[in-house]
């Protein structure tokens, strides 16, 4: 990785847009397929379209999934081609969740949008998610490639692991400031977040033919990549320019999210660490929004977010090296790691 | 079907038995590899648990679906051993959509008991509906068998019409009582109901090896006894029993539900039918209940209901006779359809 930093954000640029170009037309014939009704919901989630069913020019997000399945596919030998309708179910996937998250937290904005159920209602909300990862298995079941069993299998399992994620995640919402141990927070983010950037990037591997060892190192790639990919996002969620993630500025504290770097901030037992379970246990106007942000950081929780973020990607890169022993081979995934680990919205 | 009616019964009674009998230990082995909070809903919501989790001696349902699968797999000279796994699967894509419907019709009471939503809350209702759905998907994609894949491709394509289906129901319940038609709550019904008792029909055929065109027989048997099904089932929604329905009398007339045999009254030109829609306009105390039960009765939405069911099972049988020629070996599908348009609960 001795890459220069803006070139190889410009080659992750490019992976991401490239795997979008590829992906999307896949995607969209998959949601096409979605009797009407469904199909104007997921149109609109995915920004395809307005709510008034008019076509809109939005993108459907970073396409940071496809693209790691696309670049472990690249990595191990394979065709990226022949894991096409893969990355595509991983996006499905990750849209299914997206969408009963969106519901299950009452979140009202996504992508600088409205989300889903604000628009067509809850119970529209829960449908069409059902159906997006009934469309992911089916694009897997379909296409009569020997690695589609195991990536079911995978895919079941990744399933299983996001929802238990997502269920700790409202545990935690329910318990006191300082009632969240740091362990249980990363577990709980290795599982909403990790689990899937490792089914990714094992799915890659298995539609390169790879053999058990190589995908389960992959796997251990991704969900290492996964876990720095959500230190960030969190830091984002709590420093990040409004005018680029599309939230209002410090959304997470807003929302007394237990993210990483304030259950690290809330363990850390300084007098910042007092102030922030303080501001916690009450309502978090713009001015206690402020003063949270500069107690995590007095509390340590920013530069351990952001050390604890390098680690896992040092973790990530040597799960790597067990799958692709000449790195070289790895430059994609390697940049699309490094991406995520230092963007900026 | 010459066999007297009181036999017919029982020797479905025994079928639905065994069927519980071989699929159950399956099915709290999928449900117990659950997380543990996942796990306590789901427990509950099968009738093992109650609440504070403490073990609860209820049934998980009538395991009819289940039950097709193995009839299906042995009219077609399979092992219905085999497709226990797939049997299972069915029964678990049953159960994640019924504790998402709850959440999106608000139902407060299945099977003598408050729902899911109502004792653990929403999120986890709909989280646990998903990783229901993920179980099935594993538990077929981990099987092994040569049939799985296609089971795959089919347990998708079904889920997406279920979704279509209660969308549907969705859709209907916002407009008038007068402006659904009985084309458009017949095809709701088939998708909703239709679909997941043809896929079970269909997955017993694939896991004894059976070619295409069998397949497609033993699903379209499937649906249309599952209409006949669905039929039945909206009767006993009006006139069936509280203390066995686990309902309150008449309760899908209190919550103003367009069923088949209420829309086919309302479709029927009758004063009754005008009756009836005025009614629907309004609020549903005991005694507009009774008024409108009485209403669909004088429209003849109650004998459509009957007659549609028969001349359903009736095509059910034709499709059977494609797929197993020799009547005599679906012996056990057809003691299965028959009970379950015969029942009163």
């Amino acid at each position: 990785m001795a890459m220069p930093e803006a070139m190889e954000g410009r080659e992750a640029g490019d992976l991401l847009e490239r795997a979008r170009t590829v992906v999307d037309p896949q995607l969209r014939a998959s949601v096409a397929s979605l009797p009407g009704s469904m199909r104007r919901v997921a149109m609109y989630h995915f920004g395809w379209e307005h709510a008034d069913g008019t076509p809109a020019g939005g993108q459907s997000g970073k396409a940071i999934r496809p693209a790691l399945v696309l670049a472990a596919a690249t990595a191990l030998g394979g065709r990226p081609e022949a894991a096409v309708r893969a990355a595509a179910a991983v996006e499905l996937v990750h849209n299914f969740t997206l969408l009963h998250d969106d519901v299950i937290d009452e979140d009202a904005t996504r992508r600088h949008r409205p989300t889903a159920w604000t628009v067509f209602g809850t119970p529209d909300a829960i449908i069409v998610g059902d159906a997006l990862f009934a469309l992911a298995l089916r694009l897997i079941a379909d296409d009569g490639h020997p690695a589609s069993g195991a990536a079911s299998a995978r895919i079941a399992a990744c399933v299983i692991e996001l929802c238990a994620g997502q269920q700790a995640d409202c545990a935690f919402e329910q318990r006191g400031p300082q009632d969240v141990s740091l362990d249980e927070c990363i577990a709980m983010a290795m599982a909403k977040t990790g689990a899937l950037l490792g089914c990714a990037c094992a799915l890659g591997a298995l539609y390169a033919g790879a053999g058990d060892e190589e995908v389960a190192a992959m796997d251990a790639f991704g969900r290492e990549a996964g876990l720095a990919f959500q230190l960030i996002d969190d830091l984002i969620g709590i420093w990040g320019d409004p005018g680029r993630t599309g939230k209002p500025a410090g959304a997470d504290l807003a929302a007394h999210k237990k993210s990483l770097p304030v259950v690290a901030a809330l363990n850390s037992g300084t007098p910042a660490a007092a102030e922030l379970a303080e501001l916690y246990g009450g309502p978090m106007g713009a001015e206690a929004v402020r003063r949270a942000a500069d107690a995590v950081d007095r509390a340590g929780g920013r530069d351990w977010a952001q050390v604890h973020a390098a680690d896992r990607m040092a973790r990530a890169v040597d799960h790597l090296s067990r799958a692709v022993p000449d790195l070289t081979a790895a430059g994609e995934l390697l940049a699309l790691a490094e991406f995520v680990t230092r963007r900026t919205r």
